[in-house]
C-alpha cells in the first residue's frame, strides 16, 4: 500500500470546509491523509485561499503531517485521489436564494432539496457532477466518491445510473442529526443511541430507536409530543407534531417532514420571512459572510465554533467517519445513501434510498429494511417519483420532464402554477441549464 | 341450474335505481333475472317504495318477467341471492353535505372518495358493508357482491381484508366513462375504444388507448391538450391540462386527478362555490328532489331522461354489463376494482386495484400491468397509503389512526389542520360511527 | 391499409409446412394472406421444393389466392413481411439424434428442449435466431416474429434481451395440447375448456380448468390418477402419476413434466429404447422420410392425414390462430411465451413466461397469475435458472457458463458427469457453434 | 436487571453439550450465566447424567459460579428462562440411521437435512419445538429460542409460522466452518475472513469473501480447484469441484452443495459404504459410544478433544458467540437462519434464510442481498419449495403433502420411488409421528 492517502474536495472554498479539516485531524491516527486538495472554481478562488488558508494553518497548528493543495484545475487535482468529497454549490447562495424566493413569490414553498428548490438544485447539480465522473473515471477510477452535495438523494442516483463511477456514497447530516437530537432528548451519551433508517434523503424516517440494544421508540415519541422537546436542525423551523399523529406514526420523522406533515404552516412561517425580506438563503449569506470574515484572521487556527449555527453541524463528522470506516472496514452502522438493491421492499431495486448500512472497505451494505411502514411509504414514493422524474429532466435537458417533474411534486399545487414558476426559474438559472438551452 | 337469477339491491331506493332496471330489461333475453329485491333501510322507506313502484311499471311496460321485491328486511332478502349489488349511501346526502362543507370551511377540499370527505365516507361505510358480508355468509354465501358504494375501493378492499366474502368486484363508473369521453372526441362507435387502465378507484390512469387493436394514444393525449376538449364528468368542474405537463404525462389522467394535480384551482373553485352557498353535495340534492318528483309520476314507466344530468352516467350499463359477463363466462375486458395479486408491480400484493380485467365466470382476471410510469406511481402509492390507514381507522375505531390517515392525504395541508377537521367531522357524524364512540 | 399480407416461413421445408398451409386456407377469409414466403437453407433445398411444390398444389386445389415463393435467400425473403415464422432446426435430424444418444450414453437423459439436447439446441439456434432477427431490423422491422423453433422460451427470451425485435412470441403446441387432451378427457367440444397456464416453454402447469367458466379441476385431476388415462403427447413416453402426488400437486402438470416428476423412470425407459438402438429422434427421422415420400406425390394436394403421428399435433391450428388474433384483434385467450413483466410473481420481470395471455394487435398481454403454487415454484425456477444461464453460454460462448447451465440442469447428477458429456456434444456440434470454436 | 442468566438446553444429554458448556466458561465474563439447565427426555436420562456431572466438574474446576441443573420436566425447566438452546434429536441415533439407510435401500440419498432423511426429521422435530414455543409462551415468553436442532431452516420456518414465539434464531456450523476453511485455506487468522452468506440452511452460498475487508474470493476459488485443497467438514465425503464449473458458479459452494452438484458421485459413495454396513449414522453411534465412556471418566473436567471428530466442529463456538452477542448487543455479523423480510430478494418474505446478520440485542438484522446470482437461485428456490411443503406436511399429518414433498426434492427421482420410500419412512418411525396415524 502506497504511504498516505490522497482526498480531494471538490468546493474546497467552502465555509464548511473547517469542520473537515479538524475531522481529518482528529482522525489522522487512522486515516494517515497526506494530501488534500481543495479544489474550485474560478468565480470561488478567494474564498479558496481564504479557507484553504486556514485549513494550513489548522493542520500545522495540530501538527499533523498533511499538505494541502488549492487547485483550480479539477482534473488535475483528482489524478490519483483515493477519495473524492463534493460540496460544491453550483450558482452558489444566489442560486439558492432564487431556489427559495421564485417559489415563495408565487405562494408554494421553495425546499431546496425536495421541493421546487431542490428540483432546480438537481438540473444544475446533475450535469456538473457527472463531468466530474468522466473525470474520475480517466484519472482516479478506484477512488471513492463522496457525495454531500444536495439533493443528496438525486445526485446518487444520477451517478449510479448514468456514469461509470459506482463507488459513490451520499452523505447527509440528518441522520447523524437525529441521532445527536435522541442522545440530547435522553440526556445520554451519543453512542449509545442507535437508529434504524430508511426511506429517501431528507426524507428519512427511524423506525426503531434503541438505546444499548434496547428499543426506547415508545419513550421517544412520547417525548417529542411534548411542544417543548423537538429534534432541530439548525436550518428547518420546527414545531411540535401533533400527539395523537406521533403516536399514530409510530415512527420518527425527520424534521424535514415539516415540509409535508405541516406544508401550511411551513409555507405561511416561509411567506411571513419572505415578505420581510428574509429567506434562509438571506440568513445564510449573512452566516457565510461572517464566518469568512472570521476565517480571514490569520491567527485563527482552529474550527471557530460560529460555524455550528451554520446550518451543517455533524457534516464533518459524519464524513470522516464514513470515509474512516471504508479505509479500515469497519463495519460500523451508519446512515448513508446507497443503491437499494432490495433493502427497503417496494422501492425501486436500483434507485438510491438513505438507508443504515454496515460500512466496509467494499462499501455500504444496507441492513435489509422490508416493508415501510404502510402509512409512510406512500410520500416516500411520490418523492422518489418526484426524484427520478427530476433526475430525467436533468440529464435529458427536456422541458416537459421538468414540468412533469415541478407538478408531480407534494408542494406544487397544479400543472399550472408548475409551469409558471418553472418558467421564471428556468429564466433566472439560465446561465447553469445548458442542456435546457442549446 | 335453477330456473332465474335472484339479485339483491343494497340501497334500492337510490335515484340510480331506474338505470339498473333499465340495464336490466335489457340484458334480460342472456342475464334471466327472475326476482329483483330492491332493499332499504326505514328512514329510506319512502324513497324506496317511490322508485320501486317505477321499477314495477318498468319491466311490466317491457314485458319482462322479473318480479320486483321492495324490502326492509336486509337479511332476509340476501336469502339466496345469485347477485348483491350494493349502492347505499350511509347517512345518505346530508352526511355527505358535511363530508364537503367541513373540509371546505377550513380551506381544504372534501373530495368525497380519496379526500377527507372519502375518508368519513369510508368510516361510516366500512362496517355497514362488513355486516352484509357477514350476513351473505349466512344466507348466500355463494353470491357474488357487486359494490358500487364509495369509496368503492376502500370498500373492495375491507372486504377482501376483513370478511369471508371473496366473490367481491368494486365497480366505478370512471373507467367506461373515459373510454366514451375518448369514443366522443374522436367521433368513433364506444366499441371501437379499448383502454388499458391501472391505478386505484378515482385513481384510475389509461395506460394506452387503443381504436381497433391500434394504440392512439398520442392522438388523444394531442386532442387532450386543446382546453376546448376534454374527457368530462357531470360531477367534476374539468379544466384544460397544461399541453406540456400531459404530453410528458404520456398516459390519460382520470377526471378525479384534477383534485391532485390541480389542487389548487379546483380548491379555488370550490371555495367560491361554497362561499355562494353551493356544494356538490347541495346540487345533487336538489336534483334527488327534482327525480324523485319525476318517479312519483304513475304514467312513467321508463327512465326518465333527467337521471343523466345526476353524475352516475354508465353505472347501470357498468353494472349490468358486468354481472352479465360473470354469468355468461364472457372473456371480455372490463376494468373493476379487484384484488392485484401482481397485476401492478409494486402495490401490495392484497390490495384493491382498478384495473383492466378478463371477466370470467369465477370473476375478474387482470390483465398484468407491469410497473407503473415512474411519474404516476408515487401519487398511486401515496392514495393506498392513504387508503390502507383510513381502513385500519375504519375497523379499529382508532382516532390517532383516522388522524394519521387525515394527515397523510395529500390534499390536507398539515396535522394541525387535520385534527381540526377530524374532530369536527366525527361529531357531526358521530350517530354513524359507533367504532369511534363507545 | 395495403392489399395482403405477406408472411414469411424460415424452415419452410420442414415436414409440418402443410399444417401450416392447411391453416393458412382455413382462416383465409379474415387472414388475407397473399404472399407466402418458404425459405429454407441450402442443405435444405430438395425438401424445400417438395413441401413448396406440395404447398403450391394445396391453395391451388383450395382456390385460394395466395402466392406461394420457395426461396433460399433469406433477407430478401424477409422484405416488407408482416408476419415471420419460425420453424428451422439447425443441424437438422442428425443434430437432435446426437442431442439425445451422447447425453443417454453417459446414463442421462437428453430431454431436447430443458435437458442436455435442449442446451445444445439453444447453443445452435440462439445465434441464427438473433442474425434473423438483424435482417429483420432492416428489411421488415415492424413485422411480428412468430417463433416455433425448439427450445421456444428461451428462444424467445434471447430476441428479448439481445435483440431490437421485442415483437415476438414464442409458441408451442403444449398448452393446446393440454385443452385438446382435457376435452378428450371429458368428452367435450375443445372450445368450452378453459385452462389457466403458467410456467416456463415444456414446463408450464395448468393451474385451474374450466368448463363453461366453471372449474373442474378436480374432477380432472381425479380422473388423471387413473392410470389408463392422461393427457398424451404423440412424442413422450406417458406413464400414470401416483394418484396421492397429483392431489397434492392440485395442478395440472404438463407431458414434460414425466422428465422431471418421473425422471427415474423415464432414464430407464429411454436407456432401453437406446440399447435396442432406437431414439425418438430416429423415429422422426423414419416418419420423416415416409412423410416426404408421401409429399413427393403430384396427385397430393391436401395435408397427409400421416403428418399427424410427426407429434408435432396443433402446431399449425396454434401458429395460425395466434397470426389470426393479432391481426384481428380478436382478443382472445392463448398460452404463449412472452415477457413476464410481473406476470408470475417471483420469475424475473424481463424473463420470457409460458402463460394465458389475451391477444390483441398489440401483442399477448399476459393474465396476471400472482404467486405459483409453493410445491411447483422451485422446479420452474431451476428451470428458468438453467434457461438464462444457457442463453448466456449461447451468447457469449463461453465453455464455464455452458459446463455451468449443463451441471445446474435437474436432469444431470454432477459437474464431472456435466463435463463429459459437454465435450464430447461441443465436439459433435462443433460446426454449428462458431462461438465456442473461433 | 437481574442478577445472571438463566439458560436451557433441550437436549442437554447430547454429546455436544460439553463443548457448549466449554463456551459459556470462556465467555462467562461477557455473558454472566449463573444458571443453566440441560434438560432431557426419559429415555436420555443416563446420558443426560454422565454429561451433566461431566458438566459440573468442568465449570468447577474452570472456577466458574454457573449452577448446573439437570431435569426431566421441560417445562419447569423453562421457567423465566432467558436463553433457550434446542438440540434435541427426536428418536436419537436409531431414527437417523433409518432416515439414511431407508432411502439408500431403493439407491437414493437419505441426505439428513435437505433430503428424504431431512423430511423426516422435520416430520418428527417440528410437532417437538412447537410443543416446546407453548410451553416458553407460558412460563418464558421473552426468552430467545436458540435452535441448532436439524433441520434448523426448517425448524426456524415452523416456529415463525405456526408459534406465537418469534424470538427464534436457527444456528448452524457450516457458515462458521466455511470461514474457517477458508482462513485455513489462506493460513490467516479466522477474524481476518468475511464472507458475505445467503441462500438456505445447509444450502448456503458464500457470494464474496473478504479478507481485511478487500474481496478474495478470485483467488479462493482459484484455490479450491485445487483437488488437493477443499473446505472440509467433518461429516461429508468431500470431492474436489470441476474447475471450470466453480469458476463460472463464481461463489463459493457449501460443503452440503456436493449432494446437489455431485449426486451422482455422493450417491455412489454412500451406496458403497451402505453396502459395506456403515452409514454417517453408524459412525456417529461409535464415536458417541466412545464420547460417553470417556465422559464417563470422573478425572476428566475438560472437553475432551476427541469431540472434535463428531462432526459438529464449532457449534458450541457458533451458540456461544451469538448468544453474547444478542445479550451484548454487539452488532458483528454472523450467518444465521432468520426470517427474510425482503433480504434476499425473490424468496418468501416470511419465510426462513440463512444470511449474514448484524447481530443486535433486538435479535439478527439481515444484511440485503439483493438478487441471487442467476444460476444458483432455481437450487435455492427448489429447496425452499421442498422446505414448505415439508413443513405443511409436518403440521398437518397430510399423507400427499408428504409425498409431494418428498417427490419434489431434487435427490428423489420420481413419484413412484417416493411413494415407496414415504411409505417405508412413515411406518419405521411411526412412534414419532403421532400427526400422520391418528
Amino acid at each position: 500500500m502506497k504511504k498516505g492517502l490522497k482526498v480531494v474536495t471538490i468546493g474546497g472554498g467552502s465555509s464548511y470546509t473547517p469542520e473537515l479539516i479538524e475531522g481529518f485531524i482528529n482522525f489522522h491516527k487512522e486515516l494517515p491523509i497526506n494530501e488534500l486538495w481543495l479544489v474550485d472554481i474560478e468565480d470561488g478562488k478567494e474564498k479558496l485561499e481564504i479557507v484553504g488558508n486556514l485549513a494550513k494553518r489548522m493542520v500545522e497548528k495540530a501538527g499533523i503531517p498533511i499538505e494541502i493543495y488549492l487547485s483550480l484545475d479539477r482534473k488535475e487535482a483528482l489524478r490519483s485521489a483515493d477519495f473524492v468529497t463534493t460540496q460544491f454549490r453550483v450558482g452558489q447562495l444566489a442560486a439558492r436564494e432564487l431556489d427559495e424566493r421564485i417559489p415563495l413569490s408565487h405562494g408554494v414553498l421553495g425546499q431546496e432539496t425536495n421541493g421546487p428548490g431542490g428540483l432546480f438544485k438537481a438540473l444544475r447539480t446533475i450535469p456538473v457532477i457527472l463531468d466530474i465522473c468522466r473525470e474520475m473515471e480517466e484519472v482516479c477510477p478506484n477512488a471513492w466518491l463522496i457525495n454531500f452535495t444536495n439533493p443528496a438523494g438525486m445526485v446518487t442516483e444520477a451517478v449510479f445510473r448514468y456514469s461509470n463511477i459506482q463507488k459513490v456514497v451520499g452523505l447527509c447530516n440528518v441522520p447523524i442529526g437525529m441521532e445527536m437530537g435522541v442522545a440530547k432528548l435522553l440526556d445520554i451519551d451519543h453512542d449509545r443511541v442507535r437508529i434504524d433508517f430508511a426511506g429517501l434523503n431528507h426524507m428519512v424516517f427511524g423506525l426503531n430507536v434503541y438505546v444499548d440494544g434496547v428499543s426506547v421508540k415508545d419513550q421517544v415519541i412520547d417525548l417529542l409530543t411534548d411542544p417543548e422537546k423537538s429534534i432541530t436542525m439548525q436550518n428547518i423551523h420546527v414545531m411540535g407534531w401533533e400527539p395523537e399523529f406521533l403516536k399514530a406514526l409510530d415512527v420518527l420523522p425527520c424534521p424535514y417532514h415539516h415540509y409535508y406533515y405541516k406544508s401550511g404552516e411551513m409555507l405561511e412561517k416561509e411567506l411571513e420571512n419572505f415578505k420581510e425580506g428574509g429567506t434562509r438563503a438571506e440568513v445564510v449569506r449573512k452566516l457565510e459572510k461572517d464566518l469568512f470574515n472570521l476565517y480571514k484572521d490569520p491567527n485563527l487556527s482552529i474550527k471557530p465554533p460560529q460555524l455550528e449555527k451554520r446550518g451543517g453541524a455533524y457534516y464533518s463528522e459524519s464524513a470522516v467517519r464514513l470515509i474512516h470506516s471504508i479505509y479500515t472496514d469497519r463495519r460500523d452502522i451508519q446512515a448513508v445513501n446507497t443503491m437499494n438493491k432490495g433493502a427497503i421492499t417496494g422501492l425501486p431495486y436500483d434507485s438510491a434510498v438513505e438507508v443504515s448500512c454496515m460500512i466496509t472497505k467494499d462499501g455500504p451494505k444496507p441492513l435489509a429494511v422490508g416493508e415501510l411502514p404502510i402509512a409512510v411509504n406512500g410520500l416516500v414514493q411520490q418523492i422518489k417519483s418526484f426524484e427520478r422524474t427530476a433526475i430525467e429532466a436533468a440529464i435529458s435537458g427536456n422541458y416537459g420532464k421538468a414540468l412533469l417533474a415541478m407538478t408531480i411534486n407534494p408542494l406544487v399545487p397544479s400543472d399550472r402554477v408548475a409551469r409558471v414558476i418553472l418558467n421564471e426559474m428556468l429564466e433566472a438559472h439560465k446561465r447553469y441549464l445548458p442542456q435546457f438551452f442549446s
